[in-house]
């Protein structure tokens, strides 16, 4: 059958072999994605946006618990407004698309296509907040942006890409700071209880923050060829951008005080971490609580008689339970397993002549291939059980995986070592100077990925790179 | 009370005074849009926001049934594939924004941002369609387009609006011409079933129809000043495109066929449909079915004992069955009573310490101001009927409001009498020829809405303009 398959389904490339074109293959078989005449812009597909879909109603829901409230704000940003903030300015200025003509006509002021809106949201709470009965704001919009990238790939970097981005405003530097976190957990809680991709949440150094923040706040994963990706990112501006744009408010005693406001961003970019976290040799490998299809029926022998009515039926029972399809297209039972294993469905279930007649059917699981005889009458009580086990060892795999590929390094010459030879996250202590950050990333091509928060153990006294006393763990890495 | 409301709530114009300041001041009363320091471009804030998203939802689980998949396609257009179909240019290129730098670099081939996308699907169907085996094609996807008004009015015209688009390519002409009705049907009864707002089904005229389109049908509802409002169109492009584009099949017989193509479309305009066909002077009024909150629970006098705990344990009980709120701020019964008439709420539950001694409470419903006692064993059964009465009623008062201002032209004195002087839709025969529709337009200001499906009356054998023979009925009127 395996042979078979092979001619079947067109081979991807092992991972082992080519890490990045094991990606590709993945990316364009499993139909997620199709490159398009727009240099650097992807068209995504119907089994790519699907996912997409059920990450934006996962993480809607749990912004709207915790109080979000979503908006929609243009598109364009005129550049004397995108200027107001002179960090922010010269980080995003030089990677932006301009809008310079509107029908037949040059315009007075060109416009750029939003590469992130803290500007057009600081221009519009300045107009809305007037007193501390306007505060807090917290605001969303689901939209996309544009970012003139010179190297793009598929939903990892790519000219436009979708995403979320929340701005919020408020009275006071503690609420700022307490919302800033709050989105983070909830990033990171998204990430491990949906997604199956366990995150490191930490703090991002100065040199790693984002233009015109005070802090940076990120969660990392770590990539099955043991790259991070930055997965998430959650914004404290402090009162940098209120004071850049007037956004005042008069509080309780009368007084004019600035407001404080935080952002946090999350986006297409975490669909290539569901790939390249739980992925294998033969496709896509989907955590069942955000498979669009969480299980296929497959008949055997579907011209038998029964089969295929039996098949219609168990899936039309488990429909109200589960995300289920049936597949009967006239290809044969081998490429539809095939087809299945490429599209990361978490569960086929078999069902043919001699299965009818025992009165089962066989569940066989997308990650470890395993076959479970299940009868008729417990496969609704079967199925969302496995369901549930193929989600939590997901996590753990992904998880013993992660662990498994993180090393300690107490000095450069380890540090270089680990840098060149081991994938993975390395662990070491950082003076806090940023030459040293610097020299890091020119010799070993390793970045700080972020200072933890729930592992501040001091695995050392001096920085790993200049050897001078230090306080703080980094957690070093290559990233996508 | 009402004396008192005005103090509290800032008084919108009345309908009768001044129809568009009414709709102006609804719009920005009931906290729908905000100006934005973009030209055109409007702020969608969260209370209008939440009528999109209730829409997305709705129509979006409407188009899965139908078979439709969503995609993504970018946002940017070369200027080469606008220019492919040559009607659609003519169409469209004088209102686009055109990008002309990416970053700090001129582009090779300006870009502009998508007006539609017709063109971005062609060259994606171009690629991935080469067999009848993978048609149809039945994609949409939601996303922002631009085109470049000069003048913009929140929701009915701007610069950026957001809308879903939806594109199809068949094996054949009949199943283009059956997928065009077909989704026609779905705008139509999500208007009046979920909306409440009565449409008439119809063709454009050749004047009227899409750019590139051989034909386009249309839904159009009259506004309560009795200018129409067009609210969502489907085409039909025939094998126009697919020849411009060269999208071909080889279809069972072995031979290359071109494929037939549709697109259709509805937008946030329709906010501007639900505000003017239901709204009165106290504010918004929304049909149930989409409005964001149901119900809002007022306590009266909720320092007194119980009420506010009462009122809680209400909310909490209904919450599983409707969408309801509960208002205990700090402001008046008054002040709420005018939030939730501006806001369009389509029940309030009033409840005080007189009604908790009797072990009721009072429903006031948004639409008529009709008030019904009900005791608190009742609530959980008379609040979703009441909603659903409120729904139909809206509906059958639409629709009354509609008919009675549907008048009849026999010949051009007529219909320039009713022009001038009845607000509403014209029904006159057209004898099908281009001249007599530019005259009507220039003399009248009134034009072709559409030559209906369900209403073949045949009111007279005379153009109405022409005095000609005349076979086609045409619902005439002013539009937004």
């Amino acid at each position: 059958m395996a042979k078979d398959n092979k001619k079947l389904v067109e081979a991807i490339t092992s991972m082992k072999e080519d890490f990045a074109q094991w990606y590709t293959d993945i990316v364009k078989k499993a139909e997620l994605i199709d490159y398009s005449s727009v240099k650097g812009c992807m068209i995504i597909k119907p089994a790519g946006y699907a996912l997409w879909e059920n990450i934006q109603k996962e993480l809607d829901c749990r912004f709207k618990e915790a109080g979000v409230e979503n908006v929609y704000l243009p598109m364009f940003i005129p550049e004397s407004l995108l200027q107001k903030e002179k960090d922010h300015v010269e980080g995003f200025a030089p990677e932006v698309a301009w809008v310079t003509h509107g029908g037949m006509n040059p315009l007075q002021e060109r416009l750029c296509v939003r590469p992130t809106s803290e500007t057009l949201f600081c221009d519009f709470y300045k107009n809305v907040i007037q007193s501390y009965r306007d505060l807090p704001k917290v605001y969303n919009q689901w939209c996309s942006v544009v970012r003139w990238e010179k190297e793009t790939r598929p939903f990892l970097r790519s000219r436009e890409f979708l995403w979320q981005e929340g701005h919020t405003a408020h009275a006071t530097a503690e609420e700022a700071q307490e919302r800033t976190l709050k989105m983070l957990g909830v990033y990171a809680d998204f990430c491990e209880e949906v997604l199956a991709v366990p995150v490191i949440r930490g703090q991002k150094t100065e040199k790693e923050k984002f233009a015109g923040a005070e802090a940076t706040y990120t969660i990392e994963a770590l990539m099955h060829d043991g790259k991070a990706l930055q997965s998430g990112t959650s914004h404290n501006f402090g009162d940098g951008f209120a004071k850049a744009f007037g956004i005042q408010y008069t509080d309780r005693e009368n007084k004019l005080q600035y407001a404080h406001q935080t952002s946090w961003g999350l986006s297409t970019r975490i669909i290539g971490a569901i790939i390249m976290v739980h992925g294998d040799d033969s496709g896509l490998v989907l955590p069942p609580r955000i498979a669009p299809i969480q299980a296929v029926v497959i008949p055997i022998r579907q011209d038998a008689e029964g089969v295929l009515d039996k098949a219609k039926e168990l899936c039309e029972k488990l429909g109200s339970i589960c995300r289920v399809r049936l597949d009967d297209s006239d290809k044969s039972p081998g490429w539809k397993f095939s087809e299945q294993e490429m599209r990361g469905i978490p569960v086929r279930i078999e069902l043919g002549p001699k299965d009818m007649e025992a009165g089962k059917c066989v569940l066989v699981r997308r990650d470890t291939r395993e076959k479970t005889e299940v009868s008729f009458a417990e496969l609704s009580e079967a199925l969302p059980k496995l369901l549930e086990t193929i989600q939590n060892d997901m996590f753990e795999r992904a998880k013993l995986h992660r662990d498994a590929h993180i090393y300690d390094a107490h000095n450069y010459e380890e540090l270089k070592d680990i840098a060149l030879n081991k994938p993975g996250f390395i662990r070491g202590m950082w003076c806090e100077n940023m030459e040293c950050e610097n020299q890091i990333k020119e010799e070993l091509a390793v970045t700080s990925r972020c200072m933890p928060f729930h592992d501040q153990e001091q695995i050392s006294d001096v920085c790993v790179c200049c050897g001078r006393p230090a306080k703080k763990l980094v957690y070093w890495g290559k990233a996508y």
